[in-house]
């Protein structure tokens, strides 16, 4: 163990002295980098899926679930829109180096800030190879250097996707070691990770509950953490009946693996014999789950062949990260606030309604990272929102909320221009 | 201590269900109950200076530093003074409600981030009771609620301003326990303070280095710590010297006892000579104590009358929060920039430079929360900058750095409107 500890301060100290030089890398180099990871994802395809390959392999023989097996999976397409992701956050502008809130104050000084790399992130995550990529290409160009710990059921996918990152950085000309790849898996590599506060200055976590609190719980440095997402879509007595089962559909069936999947419905009771026997007909084609209340249990046990199951007070407040809903009939728009409140993660949650005053009020009071009207919760991901890609998602309220994006891994440090100026 | 316990989290959930409604606080309300505090500090005087003169009598018998003393004094002066930086609060933008990045995507969703309050903030502070006022007033209008806990040895002090603090902003119509403020200077209640993540949001630690250290090490939610400075100022051979000399007596000499005082002088070697004997001469009429290295020593020792001693390894990188500063020759700028690398404490740093490409040098490559160019690094303040007063100086580069005005008091939420948009 003490040799792997050893490689990794080693490792680290490199990241953490290459660091300084990246904070002065030209826009160019960094979007070199980029254009080389995106060429390389595509030119070195067969690889990076034969590595792939070995991990579905050993996941299937430890009987993982299929929702664990598709977030271990890449694809031609899914390299492909990897790549894609990476080229967009090449023809992002550049965040390093942007000067703002300047200004001359009443003596004289001028001041303003200037936005800096923060140093050296440390990336903890499990499964998604993907990640390795998403972070590689925002911390590149937001001109951070980079210790990468992928989880054990990814190790042979995210090695290859590492060595692509690194020869494309250092054909691009950054410096050798900006990205830093952690092969060993052993979890007391992840303790001791934890407590390099003199070389890392931020952790992402990205992956389980379990994980995220343990890092959360040990790490000597800052921590940004989220990505449990406990979504909620309301169904407000207005909405457009059409809209909401389209809505409510995509949110929990186009990818429900995912952290910003429906996990319940709520439905105000006025439309709920209206609107669910709508919304479980489809449903049922794609194989949900829904784990009701009495009321809608009620409403929708004459209908054949849907998976119904009663709700239990666990279904509340559940990440599903699977074909199941939880579905709940409230009364009012209070109580759909209020159960958000009591039970929502502060991910993403939507309201559907027709009625203005209904809508501004629950993007008003509704406290989370994405408030939705009239649109899926699936769209919170920093692609989707014009941020190139994302290192994670925030549901906390420090630093940066919702998915973090270049501008989210920058701080900033003042500049005062004075003249020999002293404080009277 | 059970009772106490209770009492304290009895508080916590009060002022956590208050922080709901403080994020729709109108702008005059908030704007009323800083006014009624800058009046009820100037009507209430006589009370407020009577406490202190209590926590003055306590200290002076507990033989307090002069340091201390002065930081725990409270004047009509500095009274006043504190009252026109809450009147600057009132007259600031209200961060609250601002909308920024609001665009509309290729798909048709428009989508942006609203500001709102953080939620519940926890101070914890030693000594100067004035910080009651300034993070009471920065809270009150960047929608937050707010528990205080100072320290015992300003407790009655903290007190009196606690009450008229909660008196103005009742006063105002705000909700009746906005501010709460804990009595009992037991140290176990600010431990057990720092497990109640579920109620507060963020903590603000002000005070030495173990109070800091203490906090950061056993908080269960973000800290944003700072207000260790260890600052230097660095006066280059290309030295305005009547500048150098005007701005390192202010930086050492003005108030001696804060963050952001000058605690080493770096000179270059080419200067030395010609620069050390000024600045001696006027230190001294100060009464400034000098910690030399060899080099400046010799320059120095025919000198009659000054406060000289050797320097040893620990002047380097210590804040010396009085009379006392660390002076050391250096052959360039860049060991000038590799000592503050070394020895800083990522606070405030400045040079005194007429060579322009010298000083950029210097404002890029330093990595500190404030960098100047021929100014003390006295200003390092929130009043001082434009921001009205502070929260505390953030010396980490997570979440905000440097002075916590009202917008680093605060998050953002993403707003998404759709018109029933589903991901494809």
């Amino acid at each position: 163990m003490k040799s792997v500890i050893n490689e990794l301060e080693e490792k680290g100290r490199t990241a953490k002295a290459i660091s300084r030089h990246m904070a002065y890398l030209s826009t160019e180099v960094k979007n070199k980098a980029l254009t080389n990871i995106a060429n390389d994802l595509i030119a070195k395809r067969d690889e990076i899926l034969a590595a792939n390959q070995i991990d579905q392999q050993e996941a299937e023989k430890a009987d993982m679930t299929a929702a664990m097996l598709d977030r271990l999976l890449l694809t031609s397409e899914r390299l492909e829109s990897i790549a894609q992701d990476v080229l967009a956050v090449a023809t992002l502008p550049d965040p390093v180096g942007e000067v703002f809130d300047m200004r001359t104050l009443p003596n004289g000084l001028l001041i303003g800030r200037k936005r800096v790399p923060l140093g050296v992130i440390g990336a903890i995550y499990e499964s998604r190879p993907n990640v390795t990529i998403d972070i590689s290409s925002l911390c590149l160009k937001s001109g951070n250097a980079l210790i990468l710990r992928g989880g054990k059921e990814a190790v042979n996918s995210n090695s290859a996707l590492a060595k692509v990152v690194q020869g494309a950085a250092t054909r691009a000309g950054m410096p050798n070691g900006a990205v830093q790849f952690i092969e060993n898996t052993d979890r007391t590599l992840v303790a001791y990770m934890l407590t390099m506060s003199d070389i890392i200055d931020l952790i992402i976590p990205r992956g389980g509950a379990g994980l995220i609190k343990f890092i959360k719980e040990k790490a000597a440095m800052p921590v940004v953490a989220g990505g449990i997402g406990v979504c909620h879509t309301y169904v407000d007595e207005s909405a457009d009946l059409a809209k909401a089962v389209a809505i409510a559909y995509n949110a929990k069936v186009q990818r429900p693996t995912v952290c910003n999947a429906l996990d319940t419905l709520l439905i105000h009771t006025n439309i709920a014999e209206a609107y669910l026997p709508l919304v479980a007909t489809e449903w049922v084609k794609a194989d949900v789950e829904m784990h009701c209340d009495k009321r809608a249990l009620s409403i929708l046990k004459s209908m054949p062949s849907l998976k119904l199951v009663p709700a239990t007070g666990d279904d509340w407040g559940k990440e599903f990260l699977s074909l199941v809903a939880a579905v709940k009939i409230v009364r009012s728009l209070d109580e759909a606030i209020g159960h958000i409140e009591d039970y929502g993660s502060g991910h993403s949650e939507a309201i559907v309604a027709q009625d203005y005053s209904t809508a501004m009020r629950f993007l008003n009071e509704v406290d989370a990272a994405c408030v939705y009207v009239n649109a899926s919760t699936r769209f919170t991901d920093g692609s989707q929102f014009g941020l190139g890609a994302e290192v994670g998602i925030s549901t906390q309220k420090m630093h940066a909320r919702g998915p973090l994006g270049l501008k989210e891994m920058t701080s900033y440090k003042w500049l005062i221009f004075g003249s020999g100026h002293v404080r009277p």
